[in-house]
């Protein structure tokens, strides 16, 4: 192991994952991305923006017999995403690309699931980070539109698109999908019940037709203060967290 | 009174409300909407689509000296709006127009406020209610797009647009503000903390910079099961429809 690398438990131990000790580092967002997407043994889901492949690892240690496709534009991101794949031995295929300029093969799938997690922060109003890797990973040059208007080509008939983002650019996220996927479902995530919630999952689908509806907002601590000594999180997020839970985006 | 109109209490009897016994009567909605408006005294409020004046009446009673000017285009509706403001004694105006063709002197005002109560049910996708009135109430003959492109016209420097509407219509209003107005709170609104809000409230300014965000539900029954044999109203919402008590949309 490098020295500039670290090895951490996922899902209680289920997957180690090696990620770089400065820069941009997983935490909890990708595994509830993994964890609310539906996928079944024998399909497909490609991972915009994949990082290390903590989102599409996760999901892969959950359904057993998915295949799953993660494209990552950093290189270093990408090798690490190579070396989790078979440290895990799991059916993780990792493409070094610009979402933008995907390769020709690529181009030409469609999949059950196109998931991502992209950047929180516009490149346009935020303050770069110091690690450039890192910097990539939070705000990017790619638009929060493109990335959405590249998920929602490569999804197949009656697929889902899903998305976790922060709340604000909700109205963005909405903007890019109207008209093209449908039957929304936004389920909120807040720290705690009584806050604001500050991030949400979003899952439109190919071809759906219902209306767009918000599920209860996910809780993920609880009680009403954060204590520094124990562990904190309401019993169905622990379930996620550390035994790779499914979570019903709809309820 | 007519036999064909029925007097109801709101705010724990500070309002009389005549409406119709038949056709469309006013729920916790309009009160609910009334409740979110941070008004001060001298302010000016214009309500679209007042219907008997409930909103217009609450946020009235609540705060004093403001002055509330209602549009309202079905005949019956408007004049019981305006017996409602008298028998009150309220500054409460009622024009009784189409939206789309306001009386110009209204064309040329601004508000401090703009609030609105719009039919829940889409025209063109829902099957017509057998009472006319309360058929115009519940779907109408006005897009949703244009209720908030007449009321985003009408709101002054700084002031602010409030809207309460069912929770599969939010794509639309969003489409409809964004660009327009800014600093949105989203107030999603739930019958019971574990289910789906089905309603939310809406604010947004002119002139606002703030990002969008989403305070938390609020949460209409305390409990998991509804009784039908007594009040099941949480506190917070007791307080707003029994007292008339203020709802800070943001928090």
């Amino acid at each position: 192991m490098n020295k500039d690398t670290t090895c951490d438990d996922f899902l209680g131990g289920k997957l180690r994952i090696f990620q770089p000790r400065k820069g941009y580092r997983a935490g909890v967002d990708p595994v509830l991305l993994a964890a609310s997407i539906a996928a079944r043994s024998g399909q497909t889901v490609l991972e915009l923006g994949c990082g290390v492949g903590v989102a599409s690892l996760c999901l892969w240690a959950r359904v057993p017999g998915v295949m799953v496709t993660g494209v990552e534009l950093q290189e270093e991101y990408a090798a690490l995403a190579r070396e989790n794949a078979l440290v895990n031995n799991a059916d993780f295929t990792v493409v070094q690309s610009d979402l933008r300029q995907l390769p020709a093969d690529l181009r030409q799938k469609r999949f059950d699931h196109v998931i991502m997690n992209p950047p929180y922060f516009d490149r346009a109003s935020s303050v770069a980070a110091k690690d450039a890797g890192r910097d990539v990973a939070l705000a990017g040059d790619t638009p929060l539109a493109d990335w959405l208007d590249i998920g929602a080509r490569r999804v197949g008939p009656r697929g889902y698109l899903t998305i976790i983002q922060r709340m604000e650019r909700l109205p963005e996220v909405i903007a890019a999908l109207e008209g093209r996927l449908g039957a929304f479902i936004l389920r909120p995530i807040a720290g705690r019940a009584e806050r604001a919630p500050e991030l949400f999952l979003l899952q439109a689908r190919q071809e759906g037709r219902a209306a767009f509806r918000m599920a209860p907002t996910l809780i993920m601590h609880a009680g009403s203060a954060h204590s520094a000594d124990k562990e904190t999180y309401t019993p169905q997020v622990r379930a996620i967290l550390r035994s790779g839970a499914y979570l019903n985006i709809g309820s």
